[in-house]
């Protein structure tokens, strides 16, 4: 076992660690953390107090954001796991959203922690398709289905190396 | 004609102003405005630096959330539509998102105006689902489908006033 919980954000190559979502050198974003626990994939956040839909209820969009990301990170670890390497063993391969759906089930409470959950529901040799539940004190009130695939040729390797 | 275009966000009842995604009264928010231009409701928005996927790119978690936001201000805006008001006329209705589904169809490049253009597909009595495209320097690179709903009792009337 290692001494800490390696987060699958930490592997990404440098060139995609820019994500406003969870990129570890986007130094305005989220920086979504997403480390396996048993077989599912999992990551916390507790919203800043500006991410509202209105007083007291979180942010759909950024329910959505955290869906994302966390799917994409999710689709990483899978196809690692699968290749015999846990993460932290080799670069995170990145992937992309090529479509996401999120169905919301009841108002997300905007104070505790949000616990995301998620996992491989069928794995091809491109497109992984990642279901992930949103739960907040024990509560599901979110649930995504996300089709991730390999970083395009076209996002790779061709702009700059810092945002804007 | 109105001397400026009136937008829906301008319009919604004080207590449903603080999204973050579209509130006039978040101040640390998105601000999107979405008006009628013609049969369609448009809006526009130049993503922040920090607003990436990765250089270059802009970070899919917030098309995610422009198309959510800007589809229940198309479904406000169809309502009062079909009841022969015009945005500004009355207090625009409230809406959240039932469902949301992105289709991701090229990167989207980070830099220049996004435009997105909805409209109504089916109006029930209480569901609405809104098709969005979102384009940039004339390239469609996304497409949402929205269901919007009522604001549920839930998140009506029973929170503090200000985020956080």
């Amino acid at each position: 076992m290692s001494r800490h919980r390696a987060f699958v954000q930490e592997f990404y190559p440098e060139d995609h660690a820019h994500c406003y979502g969870c990129g570890r050198l986007n130094p305005y974003g989220i920086r979504l953390e997403s480390a396996w626990e048993g077989d599912e994939v999992v990551a916390r956040y507790t919203p800043r107090p500006e991410q509202v839909a209105m007083p007291g209820f979180v942010y759909g969009g950024l329910i959505a954001a955290l869906i994302d990301c966390h799917a994409m990170a999710t689709a990483s670890a899978h196809v690692e796991r699968l290749a015999g390497r846990e993460i932290g063993e080799a670069e995170a391969p990145s992937y992309v959203t090529a479509a996401l759906h999120v169905d919301y089930l009841a108002p997300t409470p905007h104070g505790p922690e949000l616990v995301l959950r998620a996992r491989v529901r069928e794995s091809g040799r491109r497109k992984q398709v990642v279901e992930v539940r949103l739960e907040v004190a024990g509560q599901e009130t979110a649930r995504g289905d996300v089709i991730a695939v390999p970083i395009p040729e076209a996002m790779s390797g061709t702009a700059p190396r810092r945002p804007g």
